[in-house]
């Protein structure tokens, strides 16, 4: 779990053309937690990664959705919940 | 983030019908720590949460998908992650 949280955070960092330095500062964390963070190296607390969220100004939903389908893709598999599984909210999106 | 999490997995224990007692015994942790990871007290290590998936018959992709909609409905709005921005494979289950 924690590998791909670590992913999607760098991956949404360079998305944004941010140096580890610079999110790290903005934050308040040490580059060299935050680097770990990214690359799995340590289980990242749930602090952590909202302030990191609130600098990239992603919310946690995004961040765990993302996450979900890159879990789906290490399994081997679809997403194990379908749509008919998804509460009304998500279904209404698809219409 | 914890809190989503831990939630989420009491919630498909208690849909099992399994005791806290039960499915500590099963995944090899003592109920205390089952009980504090549930009720997001303390921060779940990747490997735990992957023992008590494992012990529950869960992916770690449907349980990110759920905290992702739970995480959603506490932000006060829909899921940031719209269909048109998910990957084939997963749009393809509303096909």
């Amino acid at each position: 779990m924690r590998e791909l949280i670590g992913a999607e955070l760098r991956h949404a960092r360079l998305t944004q053309g941010r140096s580890l330095r610079d999110l790290a500062k903005s934050a308040n964390v040490s580059v060299g937690h935050l680097s770990e963070l990214e690359r799995g190296k340590k289980e990242p607390s749930s602090e952590l990664v909202a302030a990191v969220l609130r600098e990239l100004g992603l919310s946690l939903s995004a961040l765990l959705g993302s996450v979900a389908v890159a879990a789906a893709r290490t399994e081997g598999a679809r997403p194990h919940l379908t749509l008919a599984e998804l509460p009304a909210e998500v279904t209404e999106i698809a219409a």
